[in-house]
């Protein structure tokens, strides 16, 4: 009977030019050595921009690591490879490094500065690490981080596929949420309607202004955000991840060929929607139209013996998770779609 | 150099048919006896809505009460009216209700839940209470409500310029957020980046589809919500009002003809943004031709002289808070502007 | 089923000369304009150099005002005294002042500091602010004091009765939470174990240097600061307030013959304590002689009648508020106590 | 300029017969299923009392595991055992256990309930696991246990020596203070004074009843929980850990026979406090005196080359962190004492 007490980040920035003034956001809250962790294949002029900007201000580079696998494991190992002198983790670029630097910083007590390189999917400013225990995918909860700096520009330059990935991620709380309500009539599963219609919102926000510009992409990062803050609020992934997830998660432990996170989620969660109450099928479908995101797909179309496989495991993906696929025999009617709809001719093969 | 700790309510409802639940939200935490504060003029219906729900739920009422002035000073003498045995706080109606109860369950330090019957302002869901203090008005700072319930049937059913006014007061984030950055840069005040941005958003997200329906009024309390949650992470109302406010206040304070807040502060916002850079004064400008705002100030217009005299004195009326009207000399361009632009034809006289 | 949240003070400053030191605890993070309130008969000696301090620091006096009524009704016509300019309020002297200011800060959203000139009661660092509202006693809510300044060698100059005040004060934590576990036994009020057992120990800490010296004071301010966090982690006053306290509201409501509020407690601590189980009766009576307090109370005797009067009506005192005294007729058996037990011959008249 | 905000335990239980009822505390907050980590060598007995307590309120018996290494890298195994319909996490017995328990827990944000079988060290209740990493030892940052629940009869019958080690381990609170204030003066490290009154008068409040009754164990364990408690306000080890928790250190590092942990640092706090101003040497001299700790180091006496190596390595075992042994030749003092202070006859050979 108190109320929802959440930590949110002390520092955001978000706008062109951000990641030269990195060097700047740590000195000012005197952190005066940090540890930077970076994706493999970040571009070197990226990186070269981030480590002068900590030369200009003076920050010590007490540790700088190409992230190449991640797992729990591995973070612990990094964890011994920080210097008692360090004072902050930066992780830089994707998914992967982000969630590995905020597993670490986490273990260890240490501020997390997020600097994503591309808005992909709504990893950069989540409360918990994606990562893989003796070979299982698991989330460990990390808390928000502590600072996060998108430098737009940076974002901006990103291949569209990245963006696309992110518009897809984000489509996807509409079905996250519609299996969170369903989950709560089938099962009571609590909903915490303030994270819930923040989470909805925040696909809407972007829907305003649905373009790959300088505020296009601030809008996306801002409602991806968002929707790491909801999970904050409801204390669970649910405002962020359903049935749609469960089919992006069963893809990648049935081994099909990989693609960028967004782009299964966002498909999953156009073709989940269709089974979902409301118009969000409809929504997701302007949006995605708008966007140009089966164009992404398209480029490396998906395997639909694949997406067969996954759609049925996805179910029990995940213990005690009731979703619309709990109560509905998903594939033949994914499966009619895939065949007929005209937004996904050329998408599967 | 820790995150910023933010409290939220523990309870959202925003659906058609909500107030019928009042009783089983307030019985749920074992709140068994309340007192409950409601506008002047609230609908009996209404009302009687409002306590048979708590009678089918067998929560006491302690102390009803229909709010007539919204003073610190009446607010303490309620406080003294609460008997002990109250376990919680309703505002029901519109602002000054809602305000009023607000800061007395501040004082008393009981659950507070904040019953709006339109979406006319931001007021509902923010963390401060706006009264008059010895004849002055003032905010008192009272933390987020506990509990928010939107029957969003009873909002649809209000006069249509109440969410006009709530459309106006939601644009004028717009310009608040653009004064905030503008007082960083003349004056060092600190930006909450975070707050700016969801500040921002909330606007964009109610444009995605600004339309009077159920899933409209819904994405505008939503927005207007997420002001709320604004100011309190930003700990200043600086993210929801800037010099939009300022005319506004000034309006009340100089005894102009009184009309709903939002008509006052969209209108003002709308000018303002013209003064300011960026393209928000072509976003607040699509906004009100779409959704039909200027009907509402053109059913009662404002008078010319009045906002002279207002927008000459709003610059001195919070002290320390920079706007752009502490660099422009505005008037003479809103004159022109007034004179000329299509869109205020038969809203000033 | 989450951790318990409080809010501690951030400054806490006990030792000789702290006084001399306000204007720098004040510059440090950066409040340059105070209002200060401060009691009634303060040494002019003591305020002096309270205000000397805030000019050798650059700190604006924005109002100084001696308090001499303790309403709610004062503090908020104080409040709309308070200049918009005005950063902290600063309390300084004793229990009245201390809570009028305590509250106004509260109300107006400002950080407050609490400079008690003795250690006479818990007050000085508790969660709540005692005031008459319509002339009736009660206590808001109004968080800890974010700043606590006790000057060890102010202190020990004042009255010797304060100090044993204080004493009296102390030892009723031990009657307050024997209460508290009885009425969980008998209605089922829940105990927070944590703030029980802190609040005990309190008086324990004290015992074990039990003297009027420069530590002795110290462990005494320590003792009765600690009460106040358990009062914010029990969120309620049942750690510091038992029937003891009830027997000293009844008699400051039945028009008894004033004394100080430690004299009263630390009295009825004895009496009480003499009902309940365990051994805290001889504890207290083992400190009481120990510490001298009972050459205060008989350098201005109670009334014997006063107290029947008070003993009486204290279990009406406060709404369900189970304490010994809901199951026991106490009044004969203090009679018998205060007529034959030595340590009471001449405390009473 | 904000309030410390810390999380403290939502449940403390400390009585004769706690463990009997840990089903009971696990059942009222609805956790149905748990792993329970217990220490090698914990007397089957008193695991049988709680899991006989988990049948009889139908808690799940998700993971039961005897903890042999108190590594990261096995909490980070031992997490990927824990079953994903593990609902808390209990620790009974000793540090090890618990210190593993709670590394897990905080990996895998699940509530931790410590359950000490003894009362030897303040660890069941502080904010950081002491564990290994790549073979170096290393505090993790955990926040503090979500429920304490201390068995004060199992704790009686717990062989008198590891109540001596929680003895000595409280009393180098009062030379870890001294250390923590030498370091501001010397350095300018921040004192929280909150939390060093708190620590300083923990030591205090259990001199009062310094035995080995019920009331001693209770009053002996609170004083240690507080001390939890003030390292999470400090956010810091120092207020429970100075230069006698270095000789400590440093006796394990080098591989000094191994003792109790409180042993070790009770008896260092005793020679290093007499370094240090004030009169703490006198208070642990008879602390010592009065609770019989000299016996249980002479059972098992010291080796005086081993003290010899572990005091001159001592100040250089943790990076940054002052205290008297930067600037004092400790070991020439403290060898005089081992030679010729009564109390420490027998103590060393």
């Amino acid at each position: 009977m108190t109320n929802v007490q959440i930590g949110l980040p002390w520092l955001v920035r978000m706008k062109p030019g951000a990641l030269q003034r990195l060097g700047l956001y740590l000195a000012r809250p005197c952190l005066p050595s940090v540890a930077l962790f970076h994706s493999e294949g970040l571009p070197q002029t990226i990186l070269d921009v981030a480590l002068q900007s900590l030369r200009d201000h003076g920050i010590a580079l007490a540790l700088l690591h190409e992230v190449n696998e991640a797992s729990v494991e591995e973070a612990v190992r990094l964890l011994g490879a920080v210097p008692p002198s360090c004072k902050a983790l930066v992780g830089a670029g994707g998914g992967k490094a982000l969630d590995v630097a905020k597993c670490i910083a986490s273990f260890a007590g240490l501020p997390y500065f997020a600097v994503p390189t591309s808005v992909s999917n709504d990893g950069f400013c989540s409360p918990q690490a994606s990562l893989t225990l003796a070979g299982k995918r698991r989330s460990l909860p990390t808390g928000l981080p502590d600072a996060v700096v998108v430098d737009l520009a940076v974002c901006q330059r990103a291949p569209l596929s990245l963006w696309h990935s992110g518009v897809g991620d984000l489509s996807s709380k509409f079905t996250a949420v519609a299996d969170w309500r369903l989950a709560f009539h089938r099962r009571g599963v609590p909903v915490n309607d303030l994270a819930a219609l923040m989470s909805d919102a925040s696909v809407f926000q972007f829907m305003a202004n649905s373009v790959s510009d300088e505020q296009g992409i601030r809008l996306l990062a801002t409602a991806l955000m968002m929707n790491g803050v909801a999970m904050e609020i409801a204390g669970s992934s649910r405002p962020a991840s359903g049935s749609e997830h469960l089919i992006s998660h069963a893809l990648d432990m049935t081994g099909a060929s990989q693609r960028l996170h967004g782009l299964q989620t966002g498909t999953a969660a156009y073709l989940v929607s269709s089974l979902q109450s409301g118009n969000h099928h409809e929504r997701i479908g302007q949006l995605f139209a708008r966007t140009g995101f089966w164009e992404s797909v398209r480029n490396q179309p998906f395997s639909k013996e694949e997406w067969r496989i996954a759609v049925e495991r996805a179910p029990s993906v995940k213990e005690d998770f009731y979703t619309i696929l709990s109560e509905t025999d998903a594939w033949p009617k994914f499966a009619t779609m895939i065949a007929h709809d005209a937004a996904l001719i050329g998408c599967f093969q």
